[in-house]
């Protein structure tokens, strides 16, 4: 089975729209997403910044076009989605421990649910414990493990992984190397996995 | 027939993608789309600044994305397309000028593909020249009409006109107020107008 690297950070507006559809682009189209959380608020400040934070315009606009996306995929949205998210370092170390313990996604699904079908922003209290919870996790002993040492390096390590597979931001799926960027690229990565380029 | 406005700059490597697929969209799907240039530069200045200069990553990353995608479409891509272009405002007020004698698509599609598909940057002389020639029109008479008075302030219009509606990149496809930004929205553009929304 063909293999996609789905490289990702909580945070993302856009990445609700992939991640969301993981598990039925992967049924459909007999291929096989792999989780790689990393964090792009680094990559960002290192490039040109949050494309989003700095253009009110841009922001407006993608606050629209989420929505109408989300309505095409059929998936909960509840306009405007509060943003940016909480305690983001937090959120993205417990889905890289999520994805050394075998729970990433579903723990990033859940967040994405609450964040953009109730309107609870991502790494909120309610939204952390809700999510973890769901999902058959303790949140005490999650974000006590996500908080150690081991995984704050962890997400360092991806990081910089990503930065030298040349990403800039989220989400991607890379088909060994080559890089497709947003969620709009899902189907052209699939294709590209299946025919071996084009 | 429902219409589209098809607000767009040369210059920008993503119209490439969308401006030749304009008149396939109209026979398949019974659609019309109005040609409206303006200046995205400006509004790119007030807003974040161009995407691409700022971004070396970017950059590479949006010379691949373009090359796979014209490879998709079936498109003509020299790669690494010379970017940016020469003599934005004038190529652009050409145009304009297009746009107000009924040859605008048939001139940018030109430039496009001499640009894209054979190296010669738009805006260039050779490129101008060339283009002009292809559809019928004078190259030193166009040159001259698209640099007087009246033209220069019709693009100025058009780019103020362009801020109101929220714009800051290009293309846009418009159902009426509604946006849809990047050649990768224009099957959305063409479903919402032909459904009155979703």
């Amino acid at each position: 089975m063909k293999e996609i690297d789905f490289w990702f950070t909580v945070g993302s507006t856009y990445t609700y729209l992939s991640v969301m559809r993981l598990g039925a682009l992967e049924a459909k189209n007999k291929i096989r997403f792999n989780m790689r959380p990393f964090s792009v608020r680094q990559l960002m400040q290192e490039q040109a910044g949050n494309p989003f934070l700095n253009n009110d315009k841009k922001m407006a606009y993608m606050q629209r076009d989420v929505e109408r996306r989300a309505l095409l995929y059929g998936l909960a949205i509840k306009s405007p989605v509060p943003y940016p998210i909480e305690k983001f370092e937090l959120t993205n170390q417990i889905a890289v421990l999520g994805a050394q313990e075998g729970w990433c996604r579903e723990f990033v699904c859940r967040c994405y649910h609450y964040w953009f079908g109730e309107g609870l922003v991502a790494g909120s209290p309610v939204n952390l414990s809700r999510s973890l919870d769901d999902i058959g996790q303790d949140p005490a002993r999650v974000i006590r493990e996500a908080s150690s040492v081991a995984v704050v390096e962890a997400l360092e390590d991806a990081t910089n992984a990503a930065r030298g597979l040349g990403l800039f931001g989220t989400p991607n799926f890379l088909v060994g190397d080559e890089v497709f960027w947003g969620d709009d690229r899902a189907e052209d990565a699939i294709r590209f996995a299946q025919t071996g380029g084009f």
